[in-house]
């Protein structure tokens, strides 16, 4: 684990090797991207009663592939996932519809199963029609390339800007038994904190009720990926979709103690996947977690969110530089019309400002303290009870690099 | 003129030298900056019927210049401006509060008028302590250096981050007779489309009654300063305030041909101002226009303001990157759960996207049009009647390395 901010739980452990039982994947290239590299994934569970889950976001300027999902998928049985990057078909109209439904139908008849099982997925480029040659004979590869340890391929399959690739792969010790669980992910930029542009599927072989399913993605989604940020910007095709095979060993009942254990695993795999996205914002060199108390729930998410986006904040925390004042603005641009506002502010143990005001503090504490690669800012309001928190990337030069010629 | 979005009036002509009547000015260095420089400003009207008017940020954490002027001021009837730079007084607490009312107090004596009649701006580093002595001293030698063409003096001493001086001086030929508008500003970055990060003050020797004063302010503001975005971020200390002395030969009647002339010089004033912040965006290369045009008030308003504070479209402005998908993905995320939006999307008069979906477009055309200094975006949204625009600056790499290391 690379984080302070996400433990691992000792019941999770790693499981380099396989995916869970009932499921193969691949990820092969088909030309999609400029590059040559790998650009369609598939995965698929060979047990007819697996169980899913989906989570979408709510842009409105929504994506081909997720309005397909959305509209024509059964998305607590969902039996494949075909995923492409090098192209979002977002902003692809009608057009765009029918290409995401052929590719929905290929892989379908690829793998053997109804197209409503079949959730699909894009990531790319805005705004370019999907070129339908590449996507029929990148299926057929895939399908070809199917493996039980084919969940590296696959997530190979799914980066783009992304700099590493993002798995998890853990055994989850339960009272009733062992199970596994996968995950894969991409995600670096076009990153915010309400709900971020990223694509992350998890397998498990553990069974699960339909209505279980639903209840731990979104509670563990709202935990990870709708808490961090790397450039506030929401994506027109962000999906997270969860599979339970059930053709391990466990079935898991509702509200038992498995339940509470494997929700615990899903939760740490999600949060170590949603840092990795962080961590690989782009051009990222260092992190922030920024935490916010007080009395009311929808200022705290919505005062720590801004302190996450604020391209000052981030461009402090790429500098080192110790400036809280810049936390001070974002603060109160998030509260219109509250002054005076009695905020309290912490960067790491060094408190900085009290009831509103600075207070003097140890500037070398300080210094070393926003010198690392991790930097926590707690935030006080005024009242108790509410908390949020927000993981956010810095604004470097790298950036700006990345982001002024992405498609010229 | 340096843009084609703001055209200078027929009746408005440039009038290098004096203040308007009344009015005297002066900028001297104090101590506050580091580097030295002018950093203390002072403007008086010695006409004692004086009308004026202010505008102010509305974060909710406000400096303590801001909180003093809107608790202990009257706002109608200011004589007097004393501004700093280097030191923002902003979470200060009790203190600043304290520290604000001995700047009001030494300027009133320094120029004879009432402490209620001082308005106080600062702008610089957030949450440090304004030291008393150099201000009292600062406001001795402006005192000293009060003159008719002051109002260059004054613009320097108010500038932190501006590459260089924002200022307007014209006279303005009415059906009454001629009067003379200047005007002062600062502003660079933290700089957001609800009301900027900037000061700003706006004098003239017509004559104006306290509501129409009021009135006029209010809505060339909202066109100008309450419609750009550098970063997006909303500071703590704006400042607006339009003071008119009287002093002239032109009383300006309320809904006379006299009231609307002189607004649309105002107009003009505040616009150019305006976009002289975003021509001085930290780091800017470029600018943009983003006009929305749509069936509902505000959402065009969320829409402008979402696309023109993009990091993703700001970048993409800056590489000169004719990637309009970030465009939709701005636009998408100002209206979650919208989907799917009946979306155009223009780049200068090439069509990029109708209804949703991408179209063919001549791309020599399109990549000459972004490579422009000024770039225009327009969106059309389903329904008509309601439009904004909003005017942003790119994102660059100077814009990083400004703002990573301001206080170090």
């Amino acid at each position: 684990m690379s984080s302070r901010w996400v433990e691992q739980p000792e019941h999770v452990v790693d499981a380099p090797g396989a995916l869970p039982a009932g499921f193969r994947a691949s990820g092969v290239a088909c030309g999609l991207k400029a590059s040559g590299g790998p650009d369609m994934g598939l995965i698929v569970s060979d047990a007819p009663e697996t169980v899913s889950a989906a989570r979408f976001t709510r842009s409105g300027v929504l994506a081909a592939p997720v309005l397909l999902c959305q509209e024509r998928c059964r998305l607590d049985a969902l039996r494949a996932v075909v995923a492409n990057s090098g192209n979002a078909n977002a902003a692809t109209g009608r057009r765009g519809i029918d290409d995401a439904a052929r590719m929905q139908g290929a892989a379908a008849m690829a793998v053997g199963v109804a197209p409503e099982q079949v959730a699909v997925a894009s990531t790319g480029v805005i705004g370019v029609p999907l070129p339908p040659d590449p996507v029929t004979k990148g299926i057929l590869a895939a399908r070809a390339a199917l493996a039980t340890d084919g969940d590296e391929a696959f997530g190979e399959a799914i980066r783009t800007t992304d700099l590493f690739a993002k798995r998890v792969a853990v055994d989850v010790r339960l009272p009733s038994g062992k199970v596994r669980l996968t995950a894969q992910a991409k995600g670096a930029g076009m990153i915010s904190p309400a709900f971020a542009t990223m694509l992350c599927f998890v397998q498990t072989d553990a069974g699960l009720a339909p209505e279980t399913a639903d209840l731990l993605l979104g509670v563990c989604v709202r935990r990870s990926f709708d808490r961090i940020s790397v450039d506030g910007q929401l994506s027109t095709n962000d999906t997270a979709i969860l599979m339970a095979s059930g053709a391990g060993a466990v079935q898991i009942a509702p509200e038992s103690e498995d339940e509470l254990r494997f929700g615990e695993a899903l939760d740490f795999a999600l949060r170590h996947l949603a840092l990795e996205m962080v961590r690989d914002g782009e051009g990222s060199r260092r992190r922030g977690r920024v935490m916010v108390h007080g009395g009311d729930d929808a200022t705290v998410v919505r005062v720590a969110r801004a302190v996450a986006n604020s391209p000052l904040v981030k461009a402090a925390l790429h500098g080192g530089d110790p400036n809280w004042g810049r936390i001070a603005q974002a603060v109160g641009a998030a509260v219109p019309d509250a002054a005076p506002l009695a905020l309290d502010v912490w960067i790491e143990d060094v408190q900085v400002c009290s009831s509103g005001a600075a207070v003097p503090y140890d500037v070398p504490a300080l210094a070393q303290a926003v010198a690392r690669d991790e930097v926590e800012y707690t935030i006080g309001l005024p009242g108790e009870g509410a908390e949020a928190e927000v993981f956010f990337s810095d604004l470097s030069h790298e950036y700006v690099t990345i982001n002024a010629d992405y498609t010229t």
